[in-house]
């Protein structure tokens, strides 16, 4: 098996071109990975994955745990075969889902126990039983359970939490030692708005030695520039030859100001859960396909897009499915949001590699423009997170 | 152009195997038409559709001229270029929806007056209108507008509505005649469960001279038996060189047995809504994937059927997507049942060019096994119809 391995190509400032090895094939970066929360990107097929360029994609640990289940996923050979994705695949921890969907939660320095949204039980998740769920699942990249805060919290609150995170992740990385199945195990960096946590929250995982480092809590309520600061306070700490993710980020201006801060790996619904909300991504930002003047629109969504969505419809067709909720309309929407993120990071990859990653980043965001669309607001209801 | 005609290939016994010629391609019979309602096999592509083997789809009058409207597809270069499906087209007339999904509808001579469903709007339709909606469509097949009695009614009731329908077929054919753009006008036969008003159904719709004969008002809740001897009938009266189509049916065994009595052509919603309900069907009969039987089960849907759903995926997997209400699992369900439906339209093809259908019949029924399970209830919001 090949053991995971992170190689640094090349840099442009900030930005870092670079490669991931692991035993399922190669990751180039900067990467997004679109979020197969439930074993599945919503809608589509690995093929469709392949097509737009996909090289990882995410699960959840949370989500598969409850259902349907990490031993019935070991029985039938993993999470891999299960889902019939061939390539690279990581799991976040599930502290985030404990955080946002279940019910009546407790946080001991054990574990935190909770009250499944699916059924009602009564759970635990330590940080020992969360190593097992993944490794029963069998997945290239692991994470540890960590605590995530509300935003905005107290520095005092932040720091208490932070601690619990630490510990929790040093339990992680000797139950994960113990028996590692050639999984890398990546640590979460915490500390929410505060520098000297966040600093501190480095130097304590980086002292542990992870197979790479993700940037959590952020995306969670805090303003962007803020939430850029700390990704390159965060960033600049990190030892440059191990990846570095910012979880559950974002926009496609935020990648592009992430990358220019030197992160490697993206996850985010919002290729998926936006599509299925009628909104697309353009290079000149996005559109709300339900809009009335698109109704007789003969154009495709972008006419430099190679995906089937733009390659065959008009915007008035797929106004038209969207409108009637046909079930294709969503398919073809995610296939075009998700073409149009794998399409920004392999562009981004490009220019970090001819040295023009500072002109790519102005002349990107300035024909996206300053969104003056809001994304939709998350369906309590929905199981993509 | 090429102008629509049938050819019959051969016969065995009462099963027919012919081609229908179109200006936009073959069409190998008997064929079954994946439905394709709002513009859209829901969940799938036209690539989806080539795959599964589909040479023609049909769309629905009805419901495209109340969304998006004809004209507006008419201005977008016609239905083909609309839904990106370059093969043959066949529409139905709309009779059955101003029946089944509109409110407040009153059935006069000039045509029927009703409340769209869609958004309420007080709709009129004519013989004539109905022709120039399907011209605007520019679909390959059309159907006169007709009127769809509830099953039962009365004999007397069935002949006056019976009257009513031929009078209107002539008034369709008329509008057609005068600038029939190479459309194919199929007449529809009514006559309810009255075999002297099906065999005057017969004799006046064929003394118009139609491009082909459609078989209307069965499946419409009268006992099977009474359905088979119907088309039995109805299809013996009917010319050998035209094809013969029966609307709305049905369940496998319904397809093998009415082209045992000499149907080419069939739709049905069923591969595709019972897929979003969780039912699949297999050459040894439906299965409901939901069925705790199938949690753990590694076996595909179908051992022998080459969809992507089964080269790929376990019911297990299946089952696990369609319990978290995953948009895929309505996908890769409806690949699947398409993919039957279609596999047993060209079996049967090759049966009869084999001269072997009665040995084929008599082995599909009994493998199929008598259905111990009914399809799923319809659900009332669903525009599949």
């Amino acid at each position: 098996m090949v053991a995971f391995r992170f190689e640094l190509l090349g840099t442009d400032g900030g930005a870092r071109h670079g490669r991931m090895h692991t035993a399922r094939g190669l990751v180039d970066t900067p990467a997004f990975m679109p979020v197969a929360t439930q074993g599945s990107v919503k809608s589509l097929v690995p093929a469709d994955l392949r097509a737009a360029g996909a090289q990882i994609v995410l699960a959840n640990t949370y989500h598969l745990w409850l259902r349907p289940g990490h031993e019935l996923i070991r029985e039938l050979g993993g999470l891999h075969r299960f889902m019939a994705w061939d390539g690279p695949v990581l799991t976040d921890s599930g502290g985030f889902q404990v955080w946002s969907l279940s019910r009546l939660r407790t946080v001991r320095e054990e574990g935190v126990e909770f009250r499944s949204h699916v059924d009602g039980s009564l759970r635990f998740l330590s940080p020992e039983s969360c190593v097992e769920i993944q490794r029963a699942l069998g997945v290239d990249v692991i994470h540890p359970l960590d605590e995530c805060l509300a935003h905005p919290a107290t520095e005092a609150e932040t720091e208490r939490s932070l601690a619990l995170t630490l510990r929790w992740l040093a339990r992680a990385h000797a139950a994960h030692a113990k028996d590692d199945r050639g999984q890398a195990l990546f640590g979460i960096v915490q500390g929410g708005a505060y520098d000297g946590l966040r600093r501190r929250a480095v130097e304590e995982t980086v002292a542990l030695g992870c197979a790479g480092y993700s940037i959590g809590g952020l995306a969670v309520g805090e303003p962007t520039p803020r939430m850029y600061a700390i990704t390159e306070l965060v960033a600049g700490l990190l030892p440059a030859d191990r990846p570095r993710y910012l979880m559950g980020v974002g926009k496609p201006p935020d990648l592009v100001e992430a990358v220019a801060r030197g992160v490697d790996l993206f996850d985010c619904v919002m290729p998926t859960r936006n599509a299925r909300n009628g909104q697309v991504f353009t290079p000149a930002g996005p559109l709300t396909i339900s809009q009335a003047r698109f109704t007789r629109d003969p154009a495709p969504i972008d006419a430099d897009c190679r995906c089937e969505a733009c390659r065959l419809f008009s915007r008035a067709y797929l106004r038209h499915l969207f409108m009637a909720r046909e079930l294709t309309a969503y398919r073809l929407l995610t296939l075009h949001n998700v073409t149009f993120y794998l399409g920004l990071m392999a562009a981004m990859r490009e220019a970090i590699a001819d040295a023009r990653f500072p002109a790519f980043r102005a002349r990107f965001l300035d024909r996206y423009g300053v969104e003056s669309q809001g994304g939709p607001e998350p369906d309590p209801a929905d199981t993509e997170a």
